[in-house]
C-alpha cells in the first residue's frame, strides 16, 4: 500500500539537527509559527524547479534535494541574508520511497549545512516539480539590493563563470561522471551564503548568477541607473570551459550560460582589502571583472575592442 | 512574440492597493524584505494547486486566481493569523495573456479584500500549477493549534458541510451555472479569515475542513489526544446536500467529502455567547455539532446509534 501524505512527511520530511534559529511550531499544523529576532528583517525568496524544464528527466534524486535548496540559498545569498526557515511545495507523480529517501538525504545535507530549518510545506500529486520559499535574517537596514551600484565601483564574481552551463551540455549527453567538474558545478551547485554575509554593508549591490551573467548584470545595471564595462581577459573561468569556448569559436557564451549561482556584485574598490580578512579564509576570493560607468548598457572589452553586448541570458517564456 | 518572466510579472503581477503591513522592499530584488511588528509571531502555510489533481482542466483562470489564494488564507484562518504577505510559484505551459489576466484579476480581488501583498515568487514554464505560501500575523503566545482540545469543550463549524463536494460534481458534470451555491463553493470558497481572528484566544484547537470533516477533526483529536462524538441531526448541510445523500442513502458522505475550507473548531461552550457580539455581526454563526470526549476515536451518532467514523477523507497518495 502507497504511503499517505502525511507517512510520506513522517518518514522522510522530519530532521533532527539543530536549526539556526528554531520555529516557535514546525511541521504539523495548519501553520507554522516563528518569531523573528528584534532589529532583524526577513528575507523572502521562491525558487520553482520542474522536470524537463529546469532539470532533466531521471535526475539522480539526491542531487535533485540538493539543488532545489542550493538556488533558493543562492537568492538569501544574494542579498546578505542568513539562513532561518525554507518551507517545501514538493509535487510528485507517484510515491516512490527510494527516490524520497534519496531527495530528502541531499536537502537536508545542505538544509544541515546551513541549519535552516524546514517548517512545512504540501506534498501533492502531480508532475515533478519543486518549489521552495526560503527565509532568511538580516540586521534592520542591510540587505544586499540591486539598486546601489555607484558609477566607478568595481564589478566583481565570486568564482568561475561557464562551469554549469559546460556541465549540463554535458549532462545532456548522458554524463555522470561525479569527478567532472563542470558537471557537478551543473548537478550540485553550492550556494554563496557566505560570501553574502561577508559583503554586507560593504557591496553597493548583488544578484546571483542564474540566467546568465550578462542579464543578471543587466538587472543591477538597470535597477541602479547605471552602466558597466567588463574586460574579457580578467573574467574567470575554468580550463574547460577555456577551451570549449575556443573549440566552437563563441567567446561571448559564459555572459549567456546559465546556473552557475556564484555571486555577481559591485564595490568601491578601495574594500577588496577585505577579502584579505579571516572572513574569507575558506571562500574563493571574489574576482574583479570590470567597472561601474556611467553609460548605460554592457559592453564587454575583448582583445582591445569593446562590444555592446545585446542578447540575454536564459528566459523561460523565449 | 512571447512575453518574458519579468514583463508577466509587470504587466500581470503588480498591484495598487495598499497591503495591511507593506513589505520593506516587494517584488523585483532576489529577495522580499519584511519587518515583523513586535510581539507578533508570524504564522506561515504552504498550499499547492495541480491542474488534473486539485482542478479540473480548462478551468475558469479568475476562478483559479481567487481559490489559489482562498486555500491558502484558509490556513492562515485556521490558526487565527491576520492575513500580511504572499509569495506565489506559478507554473504554466505557455504564456496566455486572457488566461494570465483573468487569473490576476481573480487573485487581486481576493487579495485587495485581505490587504495581503504580493510579495515576490517564480514565474516558470511547466504543467499548470500554483503554489503559494501566505504569511500572516498573530500577537506573540497566540495561536490555534490543532493540540488544545479538551474534554467538555464543544466540537463546531463555520458553515454548511458537503457543499463544496457536491459542486464537484457537478462541474465533473459540465454544469458552469454560477448561481449554482453547490457549484461556487467549489469553484470559489471564500476562507474564514475574520472568523479564526474572531477565534483566537476562544477556541482551544482549530482546523480548516480541507480534505473532509472526519479527517481533519481527526487530526485535533489525534493531536490533542481526545476523541469526539458527533451528532448528524446538528450537522449543518445545504437542502441540496441532504436531497442528494438521501438519494444516494450514503449519509456519512458528509464527513469525507472536502473542499469546504470552513473551520472546524473546538472551544468550551460557556464561551458561545460570543457569537453574540458584534464581532460575529457579518459572518454566519458557528454550530455546534457534537463534544470532545475522552475515549479516542470519533464516534457519530445517527438515528440514536453511533457508528464509529473508520474511512478518512481525500489523501493525495490513496
Amino acid at each position: 500500500m502507497s504511503l499517505s501524505e502525511f507517512q510520506i512527511i513522517k518518514k522522510f520530511f522530519t530532521s533532527c539537527f539543530s536549526a539556526a534559529v528554531p520555529a516557535k511550531l514546525g511541521i504539523g499544523d495548519d501553520c507554522a509559527l516563528i518569531d523573528v529576532p528584534p532589529e532583524m528583517h526577513v528575507a523572502v525568496s521562491t525558487d520553482t524547479l520542474v522536470e524537463g524544464v529546469h532539470f532533466l528527466e531521471n535526475s539522480d534524486p539526491y542531487l535533485l534535494g540538493h539543488k532545489a535548496l542550493a538556488v533558493n540559498l543562492s537568492d538569501l545569498a544574494a542579498m546578505g541574508a542568513k539562513p532561518a526557515w525554507v518551507s517545501m511545495a514538493l509535487t510528485i507523480p507517484k510515491v516512490d520511497e527510494k527516490w524520497l529517501s534519496a531527495f530528502s538525504d541531499g536537502f537536508f545535507q545542505l538544509a544541515q549545512k546551513y541549519k535552516i530549518q524546514l517548517i512545512g510545506g504540501d506534498t501533492t500529486r502531480g508532475p515533478l516539480a519543486i518549489s521552495l520559499t526560503v527565509m532568511g535574517l538580516l540586521p534592520s537596514g542591510k540587505g544586499l539590493k540591486r539598486s546601489g551600484a555607484k558609477i566607478g565601483d568595481g564589478v566583481y564574481v565570486t568564482g568561475k563563470m561557464g562551469s554549469a552551463g559546460l556541465g549540463l551540455k554535458k549532462a545532456v549527453a548522458n554524463s555522470v561522471n561525479p569527478s567532472d567538474v563542470d558537471l557537478m558545478r551543473y548537478l550540485q551547485p553550492e550556494p554563496c551564503v557566505d560570501a553574502g554575509l561577508n559583503l554586507l554593508g560593504k557591496a553597493t549591490s548583488c544578484i546571483d548568477v542564474s540566467d546568465g551573467l550578462a542579464a543578471d548584470l543587466s538587472h543591477i545595471l538597470k535597477a541602479s541607473k547605471v552602466g558597466a564595462i567588463l574586460e574579457h581577459a580578467s573574467l574567470p573561468m575554468s580550463l574547460s570551459v577555456k577551451e570549449n569556448i575556443e573549440m566552437r569559436g563563441d567567446w561571448q557564451w559564459p555572459y549567456s550560460s546559465g546556473d552557475d549561482y556564484q555571486l555577481c556584485f559591485t564595490m568601491p574598490e578601495t574594500l577588496e582589502s577585505c577579502f584579505n580578512t579571516s572572513a574569507w579564509d575558506e571562500i574563493e576570493n571574489p574576482i574583479r571583472i570590470g567597472r561601474v560607468v556611467a553609460e548605460p548598457g554592457l559592453v564587454l572589452q575583448y582583445n582591445g575592442e569593446q562590444v555592446v553586448y545585446s542578447s540575454g541570458g536564459y528566459e523561460h517564456f523565449k
